[in-house]
């Protein structure tokens, strides 16, 4: 039973103010074989970025052609401008080798990627209430008005998709709701759909017996 | 969010020798939320044994007439003499309590107890390797060699049924599998198919948004 096991791709939404990156990050830190994957992106690269760490990063034409040849699990264009992906050859490369890869990204992407690789785990990370995100939103103070406004309606219509998703994770006390999604990366790893390569192991040593 | 969440049924089988009276054990004691299904029986009780504690006690009659009013998730007769079954009623009971309930019974109740509650989360505990349930059957030192040989073709048969189990946790080391049991039971309760109230409170709050 020296097989290498195939890692897990867990996918993580929930509406701006949820505090999904939080879970996440902390996700991460409790989980050295989990790790976030590396996004490709058309979008100008920051002085302190590096690449193949933070982004990929690509020009609009090597973009297109990726996207042209399938090499992406899933891609959107912000505001008919930058082009962000999830690279497919980075995840299934890392997945291989037995690493979890987490994609933070949202209901449109998450269901795409769920099309594609219907293995994958989505995590639905939820608040209490929606007034609590109105006022998580409202309690950052690094927008205006109306954007905190466009935030708001964004997470009504990411709610509607929580049935779509495999978990809910309520994020009412950020340790729980990092505990809930340890557990079931932990679970998961049970499943008998995911251990294929034990039960047929056991089926040889049995056998071997007759 | 007052309601109470109906709790889960938890099925726990494996091959004798491979520990899940151990595992099962120290679950309950690090999960205060679950607790033991008290099965019914029709053998004699033996002093110490407390009614609705260890068993329900039943005659021949008494069990005939819960098995014809189809009282029982499942039951069996023992080499044709007494009769173990878990009481339907019992466990619904609890479980719309919101108390989890364990049944630590053989893949033939198993299987008849996920097909009357779908919902039931079912565990194999599997050995590290065949040869392990092999000394540890002999290492018991409380039978002879034909009802180890016994129960290790027992345990042969038993292993056929992996396959039809939602998980599958091997006991290698005590203390890893039953943290791998409590993150299932866990991570069960995340699953959007259990959480029906708290989307459908969502929703509520959604539309009155509007």
């Amino acid at each position: 039973m020296n097989t290498t096991r195939q890692g897990l791709l867990i996918v993580i939404s929930g509406p701006s103010g949820v505090g999904k990156g939080t879970v996440t990050k902390e996700f991460l830190s409790r989980n050295t074989n989990a790790e976030l994957s590396v996004s490709a992106t058309t979008r100008a690269r920051r002085p302190q970025e590096i690449e193949g760490v933070n982004y990929f990063f690509k020009t609009q034409e090597e973009f297109k052609r990726m996207i042209d040849n399938d090499e992406f699990l899933e891609y959107m264009q912000v505001f008919g401008m930058n082009f962000y992906g999830t690279p497919r050859a980075f995840v299934e490369e890392k997945l291989a080798q037995g690493r979890d890869i987490v994609l933070e990204i949202d209901v449109n992407g998450a269901m795409k990627v769920k099309k594609a690789y219907p293995e994958a785990v989505t995590i639905f990370i939820a608040p209490p209430t929606m007034s609590d995100i109105k006022s998580r939103l409202y309690g950052r103070g690094t927008e205006n008005e109306s954007a905190i406004d466009r935030r708001y309606r964004e997470a009504f219509e990411e709610m509607q998709y929580i049935r779509k998703y495999d978990y809910v994770v309520v994020n009412d006390i950020i340790d729980r709701a990092v505990k809930a999604v340890c557990s079931i990366a932990e679970a998961e790893k049970s499943k008998v759909s995911r251990n294929n390569d034990l039960i047929q192991y056991y089926d040889e040593e049995l056998k071997s017996n007759d």
